[in-house]
């Protein structure tokens, strides 16, 4: 008799759904719209709509699903309540409670950051692993801790936020989050284009980037792994400060693999190869000499992790 | 029927023994000498031996005994395998099944500044609390992070070693583990006494503290007290670097509470004030204003810590 749960990770834009056997295997995946509109008080009941309507698609028999894990973008406690999806327009909603009542299942719920952890710790590059550090570089930095197989949510489920653990004293622009110094503003997709123009103006050397009208993170990676001077050292403070701040989280959780995934982790095992050298120089030895590993999910990674949830 | 359960902890000179109940009543505690001798050997047979006797003189009944909690100065993983113990001599050694061989009793066994900070959290200044920090500024500067109720050890047994998490890029002295700008080199009592001689060659301003031969971390904290510049400036250091590392842990794992605790605290709730306002200044905002706490439990927060490992 197969046993089966949903994944469900919820995006701004879109809602994507993932029914998976009890093993891990993904039988299907697809995608509805998230509905905005009223506080986003729609989002719930499509999600149990599109599940209800699956469920009946493929004959399933209900007593052989476990339930549905949800991923959710913001900080979300152990019950399953949502602080704050301000791009869902959600505040204190006790999802876990609702998706419940609408789908007669037992629903778990995440944070997506964290969700994406877990999904690559069951399916991905943590598989065999208990305690790991995922690190999302994209538009932000986002995190994902994990303790004896365990996420940690935190007091108010803000644990992981690493993309705002200070790495800088003397920086003079303000980070999203009204700070200064965040790891954020170096080493984001964002944050590389940012020190790209920084390090354009005051250095007057060459550089294949001056070429380019709108610069991203990727031109930049490009440029580096063609010997472009300047985008090496943007790429060396992209490894400087992110190695600094894992070096730093490390020596908090004692993890046993770093995983690097999100849009910047497209560029491959060149990044790794910033990072791992001052992670190793900054870190407390006991906590150091461990691997580095790319992302291998993508953007199923919390659909995987938020079906995992069911599985404890 | 009262049950009770055994605490230790052991320290590089003496091994302290307390019996509570099961509700962390303290019934009785007494300490006796860590026999170094063959690599350490004794010292499992000697506390063996101590309860055992403990036993016999209060005519406990060994089935009301729940068992025995161990709090070991060096990394421990979940299954009670202390990896090193150099103050004991100890290299992989598995002191829960042995203790358990030697007494009869469950065992359980936590590296000792975590279980500071669990004993903290049960009969201490962070009862209630199910997410701290807590960090102990001594000779040295150690941690110990707590994460729904439970010690994180980390994959090798050396989570919460934020003594070496890194808060300087421009130190040119060694810490003790090799590195540099390492958070105990400023915020240990060791730190502070640096700190302030550094101050006082640098900075040619009359001070308190140049009329005394071998300055102490609290000959620098009292004179911070009377209001003398330099040793403001310096405790004004050691309050920016510890506070930038725990605004770092705390955007990590979102603790509820961050507790002070060692010999440097007993300076009061002054160095709270030092702390406070730089963790607020750079800890992201979803993981920040929560309250900090002086430790209350002293020495024998370890011994509390220890036994309250049975209670799970």
């Amino acid at each position: 008799m197969n046993q089966y749960v949903f994944g469900v990770d919820i995006g701004g834009t879109t809602v994507k759904i993932g029914l998976l056997t009890k093993d891990g295997y993904l039988i299907e995946s697809w995608e509805i719209k998230t509905s905005k509109k009223n506080s986003g008080e729609n989002i719930l009941p499509d999600i149990a709509e599109s599940i209800n309507e699956k469920i009946r698609e493929l004959s399933l028999i209900r007593e052989n699903i476990l339930g549905i894990g949800l991923g959710v973008p913001g900080p979300v406690n152990n019950d399953g309540l949502v602080y704050v999806a301000v791009n869902l327009g959600w505040k204190n909603v006790n999802v876990a409670e609702k998706l419940q009542i609408f789908t007669g299942f037992k629903v778990k719920v995440g944070n997506d950051a964290n969700m994406a952890a877990l999904g690559e710790m069951w399916k991905g590059a943590g598989t065999g692993c208990k305690n790991i550090i995922m690190v999302t570089l994209g538009t932000g930095v986002g995190g994902g801790i994990i303790v004896d197989g365990n996420v940690v949510n935190g007091a108010k489920g803000s644990a992981g936020e690493i993309g705002h653990f200070r790495v800088e004293d003397n920086e003079v622009d303000s980070c999203a989050c009204g700070k200064k110094g965040c790891l954020e503003q170096y080493s984001s997709a964002t944050g590389i284009v940012r020190l790209a123009h920084r390090e354009l103006e005051k250095n007057k050397e060459e550089s294949l980037l001056r070429d380019i009208c709108n610069i991203s993170a990727k031109d930049v990676i490009d440029a580096a792994k063609y010997g472009d001077g300047i985008a090496i050292k943007v790429m060396d403070s992209f490894g400087f400060y992110l190695g600094k701040a894992l070096a730093g989280i490390a020596c908090v959780t004692n993890p046993e693999k770093i995983i690097i995934g999100g849009g910047v982790a497209k560029a491959g095992s060149i990044l790794i190869n910033y990072v791992k050298e001052y992670f190793e120089q900054f870190v407390f030895d006991n906590c150091g000499n461990i691997c580095f590993e790319l992302a291998v999910l993508g953007n199923d990674a919390g659909m995987y992790g938020a079906a995992s949830l069911l599985l404890n």
